[in-house]
């Protein structure tokens, strides 16, 4: 579906166009058109592939999906692939933008996302001496806004880290929910070391020492949009460690746990099992057994037994057992 | 045994050929053939030594089979081993397609592997300007096809991951059978390991600055290629560390249980040892003990004995011990 | 908010300036300023982007604060990052220090932090044929301050690990502090690591071989700084893998500590189930029983008893249960 | 020891020689010597560093012996320094190979090793064509059959391996012996680990893009035995992997052993707890307890407690605690 | 304090000197003088500082000491740090060799060491040939001394890390000693891994492909040592990776300990609770038991009792639980 087709000249927007009109525009000085699709249909893919002499394998790319962030060269030409990680039901959602990028165009496919990137456009009019740098701003563009969408979701799941660690040490914590609740993290961590790692070689390529002409003017911005995917793949790695660690944690609490309700039964147990004994004692048949025959014998049995249980209660009070 | 032996032409296909009538192709100009064999006598390689001039070293590796995936380069040819994985009754099989490659011939020796490669004779056909760029597009298309029938046995294992994962939180899960599944699955993950990853670097050699002569037109075909074994190999990885992760997690949750169960039966040792010491009391022996001679002593005594028992049974309740 | 704002010409302090004349004193030769700022409002920050023609992605990111810490190049101008990490109430602050630095002017912005940096200020002072070196040597005066006092806070961290090692091992250690105490070391550690390691990349750049025209002069300088990073960078690595060794070994601990409470409470148990044993054999009620009618049966039984569970004792005690 | 000193030209062999004409033979066009020595003297040594001018420091890592495998070049000629490895009473011996390789000679020194290598003095008769490049081939064939009987070592701590893996999941298994055998077949492969991994970088010098001059001729032979070597590390790190994998994963079945033990006592303890329960309970001694009266309250109450054990039995069995 | 202050010339020892005559010797052809002190004062730090023209960064880490072994170049003249490792009462004792080496002289500073290196001055007269090369060979002989050093330690660390593995295996070892032990000798090793690690680096560029002037003749020698570092670098990590098993393998012996302990406690009780489950059944006050009156009831009791503790007993035994 195509969402959005607009013309851009000298770093103004000469405002949107008709799909047949294109090639009209691709023929002015300085002029270069963004093609904005969502979700596109098999035909609309091949009919761009078909005006802008797009390479088959990255329409093919585009077109499958599913594939790794990356960026590359096709002669002068730059093909892109970034995921859209999106805040779903059940985890992360990851969606596709597919990003082909020539002399004088942009395409932009947005695939399984549900939020637009209206911004960029808006941010493209309040920047026109970047914006006169051709579709490499637009690229840079699209790019810095997707990877922009990554920080929240990771300050979410950091959120999600402290909120585990407090429950891990925490005397009414629930350890099984903890490890649930850290697997499921790593699991969502990982959709995101997906997402940037792969597209940090990418992105340097277009920041370093040998820059595509199509990002010659704007190698720094570039260079800043690497630099927030190293904060970023510096923290997916942080919270990785940290739930390693945090596992290995709370499996030395449950440990611990274990160790403490032992205790604690165990002590149960000696209160209930020294009655018991002393009453056994009592319980022989002996004909010879003087207590028996005392007037306070059983109250004293009694107290033995209540004085005993004190004491041992007390002791295991005292040695945190109880 | 051979499988076939075709010329191809300035991208046509000549059509199947005798053996004795190679020598006949190979001098007609941008004229190849592709020899396909499967599980090949030693004579028969030695034969196409002779004929082809093919390096001693790497007709023996084809012969001793078991090699690491690599691509050598000996002169102008080329010599690749890839491993054919296909899932066999134990875990997985693993075959090796060994490919010899030079200026005007192509030849395949498929090894221990059951599933032939027609896909890319048919393929061949379809892409006749690619198919023009000789012996190379071959190799690239063998290659290709090797590794697309890697994406399906990843997926297995993907799906048996979770399978696991789900049943390790599953209260009726067994953790015996976890840990031997996951055990498993990272033997076969090994197994896509061996294939895959070195792979990676011998077919970023044909993708990258210095590409060999044979495979100079197609570049970013094995670019792409070199792209899907990336998108494998982060695959592997993920998995494996998933495994590790899941194999502690697995523990904790058997601590966990063990925890759990500790409690129960603390709780319903509990159950029967308070009424077993009411009852050791009242079983003393002693002369003057009052409720004896009570009338509804022991009625009494059972329904102290059955509303401690009450009152512990919901107290464990509450706590979650039962 | 402005701190200071000092003139430097030939090695010698001119003083401070008021702002407006910053201008005035940028037109003499070999004369160059530097200005301290403290938290600065977002105004001050554009009004210097104006004067000293600072690149717009360098301010942003002194405004916007929470970088990585980097030294970035703009053309002949450098821009840096840094941590400024202090010891705070709950673990440890982390600051900012962003530096401009140009042909004439050195720019140092300090947020979040408490302490300043009045030492750099005198030791430029003590050092005129180094400050002669221009901004370059102020630059290498401020990252070397800001990384010096990394030490004292590594210190600590080191000795709170020496103090938690000697709680693992000591009888009267509480393993459950020990835990907490190790996981919440690790996290200040982190803290650290993120100040440190980043920096090693960025500090290198500025005394390897390709050294930026500003810090020409000075580059051994800056290579000794770059070996306190190593110094710091590889302390951080050894306590880190210190804390994952005492978490483990604090596992073990207390698996072994669980394990000594078993065989001690089996013990004791033991010492209460024979004697219990015993009295249950002689209130059998069968009618002849001998012992019974023996004057000193009772008696006998209570020695049998006694004996018993000193025998056990002493046993238990030898085999180290008890 | 003199094991064998032969000379040979233009790839034929020209048989045994004398020691003291050696000299004779180093004179003559496209002729070599290979001396074989065994456990060397000191003084042997001495003598051949003189008549061959071999440098003092390769002569003294021959004779101090204990090495890392190396490759290393002085001026023109080789050094090369390899581990023996052979299966022991007590897990692996490892003995070494020091190679001098020089324009006109190779002497060979086996030092702590039972078996020689007359299999290489074979091959070389059995390859003239590659004998004919000189003291470079008989490098690559000592090599090359040093490594190759790496394989069959590798290959039985694999079974090894298969057999502890095979007992860890058996019912009947040993979980303190399956410890011991990891940790000894983790002991054995890291002898081979340290006779294989750093050869690896040595070989790919005679194989890469600056080869000495003595291995120029035959680059691709030293690449196969490269090949092998990688082909070796990757299954030395895959086994290590999987031992670290197999110790986690014993751990887990022991503490799942120890939690099924627990259940099944746990039963049977129920089992022997309710009826004692019950038969204290009519051991009161309460003067009206109706059902001490009833002639078949005795038999009465033995079937309650036979029925009470009889259904937890079943339960018990039912929920597989027994 | 001054050690000793010796002049050299064109391989010979001229003797001992007069410090205030070095500047005499400085201005003879092929003369160079070598300073060793230990553990000097600042003053005397200074003074060689104005005499020699060392760097002032230099003396400052020479002076300050508790660097990261390190090999700097200053121009032409070169600095190195290397940590002298000494068995001291608790654990190892870390001094520092600081070593100034120019055109004609080398300045060697001891710290914190107890130990002299006088052999060095003997080596250089047995070897003059080599001490012909200038300050570079005793920079050499130098390095070379303080790392051969290493070895006898490490031999020291691999010795009880053999001890230890031999008691975690051993029925009698002592688990919790031998966690603390593990604990010890890893930090050990930490304190040889940062004396060689950081080493490896600088000492490569002493022997690579740009060698500093001051060591042009010797390369092969600096290899030498690198030869060493790697050598002691390898055995680092092996202990280090083997003590990590070590722990894990240790609670594995722990846990298996543990789950042994539980069923041997379990038998003891079984042999107690049926005795005690027979005694009570007999205990019951039915006026109807008909085994009660018989004459040998209590016999005959006794004897089923005894009977089924041998029954269990046995039973026990043969599944090795007691």
């Amino acid at each position: 579906m195509l969402v959005a087709c607009t013309a851009y000249q000298d770093g103004r927007t000469l405002g949107e166009i008709a799909l047949d009109r294109i090639a009209e525009y691709l023929r002015l000085p300085n002029c270069f058109v963004w093609l904005a699709l969502k979700d596109p249909a098999a035909t609309e893919l091949e009919e761009l592939q078909r005006v802008f002499d797009l390479h088959p394998l990255a329409v093919e790319d585009a077109q499958t999906g599913h594939q790794r962030p990356k960026i590359d060269e096709y002669g002068e030409s730059l093909f892109a692939v970034l995921h859209i990680v999106e805040p779903g039901e059940a985890g992360l959602q990851v969606g596709e933008m597919a990003l082909f990028c020539g002399r004088n165009y942009v395409i932009s496919v947005r695939s399984r996302a549900e939020k637009g990137f209206s911004e960029v456009r808006m941010r493209g009019e309040r920047e026109p001496e970047l914006l006169r740098q051709g579709p490499g701003y637009v690229l840079y563009a699209l790019i810095d806004a997707v990877v922009d969408r990554y920080f929240p979701i990771l300050d979410t799941l950091e959120d999600d880290l402290d909120g585990i660690e407090r429950r891990i040490f925490a005397p009414e914590g629930v350890p099984r929910e903890n490890i649930e609740a850290l697997y499921g993290l790593k699991q969502r961590l990982m959709v995101m070391k997906h997402a940037v790692a792969p597209l940090l070689e990418g992105v340097s390529n277009l920041s370093g020492a040998r820059v595509p002409i199509l990002c010659a003017g704007i190698a720094v911005y570039f260079r800043d949009v690497y630099d927030h995917l190293l904060r970023l793949n510096q923290a997916v790695d942080s919270i990785r460690d940290t739930i390693a660690t945090a596992i290995s944690v709370n499996l030395s609490m449950v440990t611990l746990a274990e160790n403490e309700n032992m205790k604690r039964l165990a002590a149960y147990a000696a209160l209930l099992a020294v009655p018991t004994m002393i009453a056994g004692i009592y319980g022989m048949n002996f004909e010879h057994m003087p207590e028996l025959k005392w007037r306070y014998g059983y109250a004293a049995s009694l107290l033995v037994m209540a004085a005993l249980d004190v004491y041992l209660y007390l002791r295991f009070k005292r040695v945190k057992w109880l």
